[in-house]
């Protein structure tokens, strides 16, 4: 940018503003990596999975108990995977410890909300990734819990072979704990169960 | 779901809310029309599009002035293509009177905020659509600015051929009246101007 000399300074923020949007659209190009490793021939994308985990804070965190800061649930969701536009989505077989997966994943989100302007996105993604609030451990669980409906509509589709998605069910079964998130668990269970 | 009558009353509301979340899910399979009318070969969805509208929300809205209720910005954001998920994406080249359009996307939102339960999901599209606050022409600009950054990235990338999406930018530079948006588009224009 320092090429630039006669640009006003407003301009450099702008530009780090649209770069952080160019970014933040790699996650349409960027597949959620369990399903192809199971698979599902043409899985989504990290920004699909993404939009329908910020629906159902939209929808489903009015109705927790004890209440939850609403706006806060669905910022955390909008960003919760936003570091994979620069590191991809690092999965338990890729041989990356827990610890460098933070460690890649923090320098993303330092770099992007550097780019933005922004440092309230690096505090939602902290947050999230720390579960250091209630309202990211709910968006925890609504992040299962969207897998495992993504699940359940592979299976009803054929795209993906009988059994082969069964871990994200054991997953979400270990681990949605809240009444809301467990409720509609239990209702995708049984429309599983009657085919 | 009368078939069921042992069923306690409380599944009832539990399967409409999954139905509900079933349905949003289409959205990753229902891709942005006019992407393929002009010629672009795998489309982003209305799903990967709405991600990044929310998220050009989140981050632009605390900018406005005079200044604008994020929340509500992002929520508007995340339901304004919803009813496409029973509609699918109505271009103008559909044959379809915007009339005819506007009263099938009224009816497809009155038919997925009764399964969700949630009737506050009918009144954020009703603001959205009829540009009935500050947020929904505010989230309508971001709108056109998404569809904008689209258009970019498929162009950059050889996805479109030289000219094909040139009315997306012009769409957008008749249409874009705000400081922080129309800021923006002028970035994107000097990024595609030097190539």
């Amino acid at each position: 940018m320092s090429d630039a000399p006669s640009t006003p300074p407003d301009n450099d923020a702008t530009d780090g503003l649209l770069r952080f949007f160019h970014l933040a659209g790699r996650l349409k190009e960027t597949p959620r990596a369990g399903w192809a490793l199971r698979g599902v021939a043409s899985p989504e994308s990290v920004a699909e999975h993404s939009h329908r985990v910020a629906l159902l804070a939209l929808v489903l965190a009015p109705r927790a108990r004890p209440p939850l800061d609403v706006a806060r649930c669905v910022a955390l969701a909008l960003v919760h995977d936003l570091a994979e536009a620069l590191v991809g989505d690092i999965t338990p077989y890729d041989g990356v410890s827990a610890d460098e997966k933070h460690r890649r994943e923090d320098d993303a989100m330092r770099e992007m909300a550097a780019l933005a302007g922004d440092e309230s996105l690096l505090a939602a993604w902290r947050e999230y990734d720390a579960a250091a609030s209630a309202e990211a451990r709910f968006v925890k669980e609504l992040d299962k819990l969207e897998t495992v409906l993504q699940a359940a509509e592979y299976e009803r589709r054929g795209d993906a072979a009988p059994g082969a998605l069964d871990e994200f069910w054991d997953s979400a079964g270990a681990r949605l704990t809240l009444a809301g998130t467990r409720a509609l668990l239990d209702a995708l269970r049984r429309e599983r169960a009657d085919g």
